[in-house]
């Protein structure tokens, strides 16, 4: 019997897709700038399901690349070896939320924005916010570890996973719930599947953690003239109580938001920072507090009530919306020590200048944790990978590491070694060949070939 | 050769130890209670002799017993096989203090308290607090992922730390420092070895999380006529901007520490709660507000100064010390979903009437998270097994986990079962042949023998 046959005993015949125009869709990353091929699209609607179809592809020797949501950053969704590829998208089960134990239970399918308005129907708040929210799925977003908006608080995905499904690629299924919050029995698989890329199984569900909505918010746009200024200020602001979002913002890019999204700057200053705080008590005496000692280009922009807030964070959104204005931009997610995020925006733009004169760059990031997004608008293809090495090598020089929150997918997987010693890529190696000993699942990424 | 001369030739010969007397020492517990046999002691002093210790052995095929401050709670370093006992007591050196990216690096044989001390040094507070503060060693907590005093603001150990040295089984060294904060390549492999209880190699060197700390603090101990009431007002603080501690205190026990260390009872109440509340702003009307709306069984005990604060600490501190008074007691270190705290406290009572008549309960623990320690005082040794026999039982079928905070050591390793599912020990064991084929590597924690 052919696999896609086998396949589809499994998962029923309309779940097995060869049509040629369906997988050419969904072998291309979501920027159009890497493109892979696939054999078939097999859409398991269960672990069990997910479980079968691995073991399945395991037996016919056939490679399975998993996808969610395909927003990966790092085109760490994109087959590369006539792959089967196995979606989540029916996983899409959202049970109840528990408000005494703070957590929901969702399949690896349900989308961020779902599980957020779960949470909030609740009273309740997922730590977790990226611009993908509509997108990007919960299972994809364990798999990378994503970051976003609300870690300088709530940390990573990681640190909102609380259990998982796992299918294995064995095809077994392991169940890791904690049920309750405290949980030291043995290893901690949990966070060894989280940030795996998909590599070691297939998380079919999760167990996510809830945190309490904060009563009071408040929101604040300031500017500096320079780049020092500023991490000095988000030293500052990182410590106070309720510290809710310290967001860079490249003060330069505004006149392309402005242009092109209608969001002109709201304040002065060559660089921005939007600081929120959210807190059971008002805290806007204490951000006022903080800011009046700050070398400031202009008055700040605060947003006390919601819809001023809310004009803030467009500023912030409406960089993220301009980026593609020029065709995709080369991307660059990276963290670096806070001492050294002056030296990296300067020699990042003389590498861009020396590789790319016509290319622009702009910057923003999470500046409480050093982890900036470097964005290269215009910048042509003979350029590219040149100046994408270089930027790698620059990184590593500074200290800094070569994914901050977009993980490796197949993008980064030859600059691995930058941020990772030999020893421990081997121990990474161990453990993958203890899990998946063929290496048939999404043998693309994180190693890449060799 | 043999592997004495082996290992003196490693780390020099008056770090390798064959003397029965020292051997006995270090081959029993704290508690007298557990006793196992040890053929030889070795103090490496550096990373790499770790390592080439560990080669060593393998190679002799002795058997490796890690050992940092010996302060396990389920006998995590007791000798099963004759074994050679690693000890982490000269890997002493401490780093200085990173005020910027807020870390410290130690290594393993450094206690907890010269940790608390250089950060206070610097300003900076170090986030897990625990009774053994000035014997237990970094390196054995983050092997043990310890919680403690603060979990509830800071999390575990594991949430501390931000990169390892590790000398694996095979002799190479490990050397996983994130540098910065935000790092997202490749496996978590830092959170596996936390919490592998030396299974998959030896940390022989850390990187931890400073935290800011706190301009103002409060803290108070009330009293409930009953556990619900409690759990119910415990739910209510863990939601307070600035919670720091919240601890359970079982007000029988005040009878003890009246007689035993000369602190009665601050007030009335069958159950007290311990709350500490830190932030940047006063929280005393915070805390107030508070304790308003609770059904206190009486006035509390609030402490603003330093010296009131210490006074409401050393309630729950000569819990600690008394728990002795009648020969090492049986500990339990368990979660529980907050909605079962109650039925627990009751039937765990009633087990022990059953099991042990004489023997008094005494039960204290971090009730934000549900994780509870419940202590058995004069229990007889004939009544000992079955009761814990009994009691893990009770555990699970609560729903809760049969070590919250103390690990698993050689004493829970039977009842992993019951937290942990059959496929999800099956991937654990294949990590550990992945790291330590020839299973000579803390051979008796963890999984015992199967």
């Amino acid at each position: 019997m052919s696999l896609s046959h086998t396949l589809a005993d499994i998962v029923g015949r309309r779940h097995v897709s060869t049509d040629p125009d369906v997988l050419a869709a969904r072998s291309v990353d979501h920027t159009g700038r890497y493109r892979g091929r696939a054999s078939m699209l097999v859409r398991p609607a269960s672990t069990e399901q997910v479980a079968e179809v691995l073991r399945a592809c395991r037996d016919a020797g056939a490679h399975v690349t998993v996808q969610g949501g395909r927003t990966s950053l790092v085109a760490g969704t994109v087959p590369e070896h006539d792959d089967v590829l196995l979606s989540t998208e029916l996983l899409t089960e959202l049970g109840e939320v528990d408000v005494i134990e703070r957590r929901i239970v969702a399949g690896a399918g349900v989308t961020l924005a779902a599980v957020q308005r779960a949470a909030a129907a609740a009273g309740l708040l997922f730590g977790v916010d990226l611009a993908a929210r509509d997108t990007a799925t919960v299972g994809g977003m364990a798999s990378t570890n994503a970051g976003g908006l609300r870690t300088v608080r709530y940390g990573n995905m990681g640190e909102q996973v609380l259990g998982l499904d796992v299918a294995l690629p064995d095809g077994t299924v392991l169940r890791r719930h904690s049920r309750v919050r405290r949980d030291n029995t043995g290893y901690d698989l949990t966070s060894l599947f989280v940030g795996a890329e998909g590599t070691l199984g297939v998380i079919t569900g999760l167990e996510l953690r809830l945190h309490p909505t904060p009563a009071h918010r408040i929101t604040a746009i300031c500017g500096f003239a320079d780049l020092d200024a500023l991490v000095a200020a988000g030293r500052v602001f990182r410590d106070l109580d309720g510290i809710a979002a310290l967001e860079l913002i490249d003060g330069r890019a505004t006149t392309l938001t402005a242009e092109h999204a209608g969001v002109p700057a709201p304040v002065d200053g060559a660089w921005l920072l939007l600081i929120e705080l959210a807190a059971g008590t008002d805290p806007t005496a204490l951000l006022a507090d903080a800011l009046d000692g700050l070398p400031l280009a202009g008055e700040p922009a605060v947003g006390v009530d919601a819809a001023a807030q809310q004009r803030l964070w467009r500023v912030r959104e409406a960089l993220a919306d301009v980026l593609g204005v020029y065709g995709p931009p080369l991307k660059f997610d990276v963290s670096l020590p806070l001492s050294a995020i002056t030296a990296f925006a300067g020699e990042a733009a003389a590498l861009i200048r020396s590789h790319a004169a016509e290319a622009i760059p702009v910057l923003f990031g999470h500046v409480g944790e050093g982890n900036l997004h470097l964005n290269v608008l215009r910048c042509s293809a003979a350029a590219e990978r040149d100046l994408y090495a270089a930027m790698m090598e620059l990184i590593a020089r500074l200290g800094g590491n070569v994914s901050s929150e977009h993980g490796v997918g197949t993008r980064k997987r030859d600059y691995l070694g930058m941020s990772r010693t030999a020893a421990d890529i081997a121990a990474m190696r161990a453990v993958k060949q203890a899990f998946d000993p063929t290496g048939y699942l999404n043998p693309a990424v994180m190693f890449g070939r060799s």
